[in-house]
């Protein structure tokens, strides 16, 4: 039995690891195109802002440490050409020459890469991606070297990984993003946070704009953007996204849908023997049911080891876990992390839902410490799923949408959370933790026990609604929206009448510092018959939502200027 | 409607808040005996140490606070003595003298009191209990007035964080606990990293010994224990446990099985219109059935809650979910969490199990600042369901029990921990998170593929097989089994004819650091025909289980000392 596996990375080189403590006997043999296998391609922008010193330790194991553990035939440097599926044969070149190798189980873990958009001069040798051991080492040595200015093309996470690294070099680095915000999987509420963070780093985050031109100069390259904008930049960094690198398997006969590997829930492709693992095949997303390639480490990592079991042990095989896309990211000191849906899948699969803002503490307020994670959720409107969560904070947010992640693949509702037993001590948490926190607002929700309106329906609110902002003098001295009411939470039940006046007829829309007050308000407002909403997330999600607009659009107290990156990520 | 409450902390208040927010025009009193009411008794420890600097901190709500948020009438100082169900009436005793208050429901959230031991001279001014804020006042007082000796009864989660805050303060502390091993409820290979992390901080500890008698002397006391100690005390803390404060309720025709008042999902007891929440109640653990009281904050906080929707909205109130019984503590530099059954639970159940240990790092081992987590996870033999899991760790502890936590709630087999989607960077974690990798191992066993053995059966074990080490041979210099024979597992299959020769018929019990390149080894070895297993969790768990027979057990190579308590916690 030869078990042949393309692409010696996360998905390859799992399915071969495997696949050797499945079987003793098998003849497994990994071709690798690139110089390295099974090398540490998360760590890459962390060895280039130098966190990460030695590249050895990029270098996790190496093709004789592969043959030493698990007696794996590893070959750097060999690139398959060519796959013929009649005769169980691939065609490798590598400097030894052309040869051709038969299997009787074929693994494709190919990878993606780097997307190249149409950019003008992108052959300049100042510009390089940052995918491999060779990029990371060619783009230390240019920061090693003295380069002082980089431009780092597409703000998503390798790319902001890659401008904190070269920020913490020293470099003046710029990111230019076509999206309307950095992070573009993220929530605009949440990545107004991440902005105000990259700015505090120094970075220059230009978002709604792209990059048109790349001139290549004697000293340094000049980045032109579609607002005529001209960067210097003594390096550039490539980070737009990535396409499955299928072309040679695609005309081999594997089925493909938009240039991705069509596999079955055991990585089988369309061809007899051949599986397929990793960013280059398309995935059914767990939350949406789209169909898209996951360019995760996790993932590829599981699919690999399951494809071994599907070719050693096909009667125990497990099926691939579809993906529930958990991503993270470090920005300076915050945590940004996501799992499940967001707005945008959720609108581009036409499924209603709810979402939920909550500011929870990471742990007890009491202790000292305490930081809030910011969380978005969505809530299926129709059976109350949880369908994704993102959020972002200094603290504890790691570990909230590990949680969360959790139950979206356990198909929970959103109540369900309320249930958990999560581990409380004072450093860890509170008796509620924000995710019990976060189904019991959706409970309210679903129940209607609680009704939300959201800051992005500001301008609507404004004209048709009375605002009322529950939160203390001092709290409103800091920033509220003009022609609001203002009567803190604690004096409310005996003011009821003030309210009634000043609404004169038209709803009344509450809102406090984070949300919690304005629920509390909102019960007491229902049941004294008005029609109440509490907005969602409060004005820490409305600051954030109002980005830059947040000085003109909101009042403050003598003496208070707006603060508005200041107070948005550690109010 | 008057619902009447007794007791002000964690179940108590949450079912208060929760009913006002259901219903603005019950009339809600809230009962409590102490002077405090919402005081964050999970912080009292950090009070005493000091890290929580202001007692202010403390009272996170007040009754004047609860009153205006929340037009809740808080009684503090209200000592109910006597409830009368047919007549629907407490008789409440208070400064104001005896009197009479009725209800339309009841809601029993008393809690538990410190168990008293039958140790002489408890009486003793120098002893407290560390339950209320008067209790942390009067010991920091006592640490503040210049005490230099303390000797903490009972290392249960409260003592330990009792005896950390008091060295913290420089008073030479001694913990003393009955049981084999502190923190009872951990397994002791994972007892021994705290009990080593506590003499790191200069605790005495002494397990396995209790106090027969406290002897109050004019300067200080002196606790005599069981073994004829006598250790000199400033102050004493008894933490040797708690028991549900129900004499009162019993007394008054609730049904209690020992001691603890028997609730329905929905708090009901038995009788009408009277409910109970927390400390104070028998629940049903999740995963054993067992029935006993759970002295945690989560889960009163939670049952308060749901009573609220009981009373006001029953057609509408989920079922109280059955503790899983998460709990963690910070020890030192180090997180202590658990979650689901222990070996112990799993015993009285007669539930079977296969225990796994794992010393995964938190995050990617290439990106600075990786430690181990050092875990032990149960998995039900019969159907792989996962029963329990343990960790501990420098970091990233409490996420991973928090994640295990959520999946023993799903009722999920220890395979489905493979399929998790968890967030990874390198700084967080790893592509096989430590969670995957324990569904993995789980997995393994499983299917036949993993055959494990026990560091407890070492003495067996060491009489009957060969043991085969496969670390490196500078590994086996920092300690190894006398009598082991030692090849390097990337060296193993070239020298199969050297284990068979050794083994000479006898069963090889493979071993290595950690467990993982011994399942490695064990794979070679059971394909290539031998009576294999591999030892569960390595050298790490067993010189944990050995503790300081370790020294003396195994050898060492030249120059290398026993370096037992060293290795254990940052090997």
């Amino acid at each position: 039995m030869r078990i042949v596996i393309v692409g010696g990375v996360a998905g390859g080189m799992s399915c071969a690891a495997r696949a050797r403590r499945l079987d003793e006997s098998a003849e497994i043999v990994v071709l690798e195109r690139g110089a390295h296998v099974s090398f540490a391609n998360c760590g890459l922008p962390y060895f280039v802002g130098g966190e990460i010193a030695e590249q050895s330790a990029l270098l996790v194991q190496t093709p004789a440490s592969l043959q030493a553990a698990l007696a794996l035939d590893v070959r750097t440097g060999h690139e398959v050409t060519a796959v013929d599926g009649d005769a169980k044969t691939v065609t490798v070149v590598s400097a030894a020459g052309i040869d051709t190798l038969s299997y009787d189980a074929l693994v494709l873990a190919p990878g993606a890469v780097a997307a190249t958009p149409s950019i003008e001069g992108l052959a300049s040798p100042r510009v390089r991606t940052l995918r491999s051991v060779e990029d990371a080492v060619a783009l230390r040595e240019r920061v090693d070297g003295g380069a002082r200015r980089a431009v780092v093309l597409g703000a998503g996470f390798i790319g902001l990984e890659a401008a904190e690294a070269l920020a913490h070099r020293g470099l003046h680095t710029t990111v230019v993003e076509f999206a309307s915000h950095v992070l573009p999987p993220l929530e605009e509420e949440l990545a107004a946070l991440v902005d105000a963070e990259l700015r505090s780093l120094g970075i220059d985050v230009r978002v709604g704009t792209a990059a048109t031109a790349i001139e290549s100069g004697e000293e340094s390259d000049v980045v032109v953007l579609d607002d005529g904008t001209r960067l210097d930049a003594d390096l550039v960094v490539l980070s737009v996204g990535v396409r499955p690198d299928t072309a040679v398997f695609e005309a081999a006969g594997v089925a493909c849908v938009r240039g991705a590997m069509v596999v079955d829930e055991h990585g089988r492709t369309s061809l007899p023997g051949v599986y397929a693992v990793g960013d280059a095949t398309a995935s059914v997303d767990a939350v949406t049911g789209a169909v898209r390639p996951v360019a995760l480490a996790g993932p590829a990592n599981r699919a690999g080891r399951l494809v071994a079991d599907a070719i050693l042990r096909p009667e125990r095989a497990r099926p691939i876990p579809q993906p529930v896309g958990t991503a993270i990211v470090r920005v300076g000191d915050l945590t940004v992390a996501l799992t499940g849906a967001n707005r945008s899948a959720l609108a581009a699969a036409g499924i209603a839902a709810d979402t939920l803002h909550l500011h929870p503490g990471q742990h007890a307020g009491y202790f000292p410490g305490a930081a809030p994670i910011h969380i978005v959720a969505h809530v299926r409107r129709d059976n109350g799923l949880l369908l994704g969560a993102q959020a972002v904070g200094a603290d504890g947010v790691d570990k909230r949408i590990d949680v969360l992640a959790t139950a979206i693949r356990a198909g929970w509702g959103v109540e369900d959370l309320i249930d958990l037993d999560l581990a409380y001590a004072p450093p860890y948490g509170s008796a509620k933790d924000p995710v019990n926190m976060i189904g019991m607002v959706g409970e309210n929700v679903r129940t209607g026990a609680l009704r939300l309106w959201y800051a992005q329906e500001l301008d609507d609110v404004a004209g048709s609604a009375l605002i009322l902002d529950v939160r203390t003098p001092a709290e409103v001295a800091t920033g509220h929206l003009p022609g609001a009411l203002t009567i803190a939470h604690t004096a409310l039940r005996a003011r009821l009448d003030e309210v009634r006046a000043a609404a004169a007829g038209r709803p009344v829309r509450v809102m406090c510092q984070s949300g919690v007050r304005s629920a509390i308000a909102h019960r007491v407002l229902v049941q004294a018959g008005f029609d109440s909403a509490s907005l969602s997330g409060g004005m820490l999600t409305l600051r954030a939502v109002l980005g830059d607009r947040g000085d003109d659009v909101l009042a403050f107290g003598p003496g208070v200027a707006g603060r508005r990156s200041a107070s948005l990520v550690h109010p």
